[in-house]
């Protein structure tokens, strides 16, 4: 197996794919201040809610390293200022929250020189990023479970990326693709392109390729006709952020989806780390969701393709009711969203 | 209002507007033969049913002008070829098929000399095309007693191009619009993008900006967002074929549409006129659906955007059962979909 890692550490600095390249090129971008980590989170060089994660817990490591100052004090209301900004990047994925969180809180915690602090903050990025690799695995092993029993090669229907390239490496709803290819259970992926950033097929159906796993791209609009032909046995994709009760805000066109694969009877699951869940959101409804610049709908690369005079509504994700999710696969176990609250930690 | 007409008679020769070309250009192209009538319906220079079924009457007289004989026998053999050439350019949309056959009828019923049947012939192309016109004018004024009572300005959300563009002039689902809007009942247009060839972004948008009609363009997974949110009001389709049940075929999207608008109970039309039903057909799984290539998805423009090694489906169609469809508005008159069997002629 092909290993595909969005974010790699090495000689002191960060190298992250350029997400925005793919397919066309393979590039790697350094990365060596905060700064601009937190502008290649906002330009989606690096996406996908448990990327950012690790992506932003490494841009926090690499604002600590260059606080020039031996005070304490001092040393932690940078490191507070440098929090706020790499929050500022993109507001649904709450793994960005959750990473610069745990890192603050690390800082905070360690007694001990700004030298020792600083130190304890890189290995702490690491930790965010192993264990992120090692959860995804953990979802994929525990889908194998849940799979339905007919047919025996199944046909699962992905929507944009929670790939490799979304995570630390693996994946999250690709990662259960993985574990099921691996597992033998697997006819061919369903990707639906995924309008208006493409990831589906730019980067979901890269990953496929690499791995010699079949795929085909759909656009979004084509997955109820699939259903409807009986093409598909289940749905998984990955998720933003995650309410309390199950609600689960992801890409958009996930929810329009879910409802379509509801009417089918298809299984609809979402695979997500427990760090995507949100408890302290009652509901769905209290999810931000972000609305990027309307020229990711109008122009393709540098090609404006719509007509003058028009307006545009781009939101970048919608929340898929608990209701219309048959379960959520954690690192944990698989759960009913409705039962997600008992895995609170 | 701007008068748009795709298909114009014009010094013995007729000319489109050239469709794939829109909305960056505008230009017109000269058809004088009945291959390339063909050759223009097959690569969508001129594209909706009731404009392809115009087309084709057109296409039946320049073959039938052209062909050199005074033997009645001999020519209307000659008819039968051309006729199926004509017919072998789309499968889906059977307004191709009825204009076709009506022209034939004519010719076969027509007594008197080869000249006389083709003199016969171009004014059937002509009253094809301005009963269209009229037909979609009808259409347009028979929603206003449709039309839900509340908000007093209505949000409709369409889906492809069912618009002057695609008929005689004025539209189908587009002529409903644009009566709404002549109306004072309008608020705004969304208009779904519709992957892979976005005709809604390039030509629905563009016809509503040419009459100054407020459109929104969205991504087509973002319409179920957009329903979630209470954005949409109404939504009005055109069809390519329905099945004498009432099941429509329109472009591929328009069944999950459908579905999303029965969960949020949002009213869900088709506009057709009555060549578009095929009363030979008892339910829509009977309808043919045109596979196109897959280029259409992975390139835009001349740019390849999607990665190498990855299998496509490109249905161009889908077909709508007619449970979910709230009511079927033609020319005479809005029918329940079950009640359309009371329509035929």
């Amino acid at each position: 197996m092909n290993t595909i890692y969005p974010v790699i550490w090495s000689n002191n600095k960060v190298l992250l794919i350029d997400q925005t390249s793919l397919p066309s090129r393979y590039t790697l971008v350094e990365i060596s201040r905060y700064e601009d980590m937190a502008k290649a989170i906002k330009t989606m060089i690096v996406r996908g809610a448990p990327a950012i994660g690790v992506a932003a817990a490494y841009g926090m490591y690499l604002g600590a390293r260059d606080i020039q100052t031996q005070d304490r004090e001092t040393f932690l209301k940078h490191l507070d200022k440098i929090a706020q900004i790499l929050r500022q990047t993109r507001p649904t994925a709450v793994n960005l929250f959750w990473a610069i969180s745990r890192m603050l809180k690390t800082a905070y915690e360690t007694l001990g020189t700004v030298e020792e602090i600083k130190k304890i903050l890189l290995e702490t990025a690491q930790k965010i990023q192993e264990e992120d690799l090692q959860t995804c695995q953990a979802i994929g092993h525990n889908s194998l479970s849940i799979l339905p029993t007919n047919p025996e090669k199944l046909t699962i229907l992905t929507h944009c990326n929670a790939g490799a390239l979304a995570t630390a490496g693996y994946g999250t709803a690709l990662g259960v693709i993985r574990s099921v290819w691996t597992a033998g259970r697997l006819n061919r992926v369903f990707a639906d392109e995924t309008r208006p950033r493409l990831q589906g097929a730019k980067l979901t159906a890269w990953e496929c390729v690499q791995e010699k796993i079949p795929v085909t791209v759909i656009s979004d609009n084509m997955a109820a006709h699939c259903m409807q032909k009986g093409l598909i046995d289940m749905v998984v994709v990955g998720a933003d952020r995650i309410a309390a009760n199950g609600d689960t805000a992801n890409k958009i066109g996930t929810y329009g989806l879910a409802v379509i694969a509801k009417m089918h009877q298809v299984p609809f699951y979402v695979a997500a780390p427990l760090s995507t869940v949100d408890f302290s959101l009652e509901t769905g409804d209290l999810i931000p969701i972000e609305e990027r610049d309307p020229s990711e709908l109008y122009q393709i690369g540098n090609t404006v393709i719509y007509p003058d005079g028009v307006d545009y509504y781009n939101p970048a994700f919608d929340v898929t009711p608990a209701d219309l999710i048959t379960g959520i696969i954690t690192e944990q176990k698989t759960v009913n969203p409705k039962e997600l609250i008992t895995l609170k930690g």
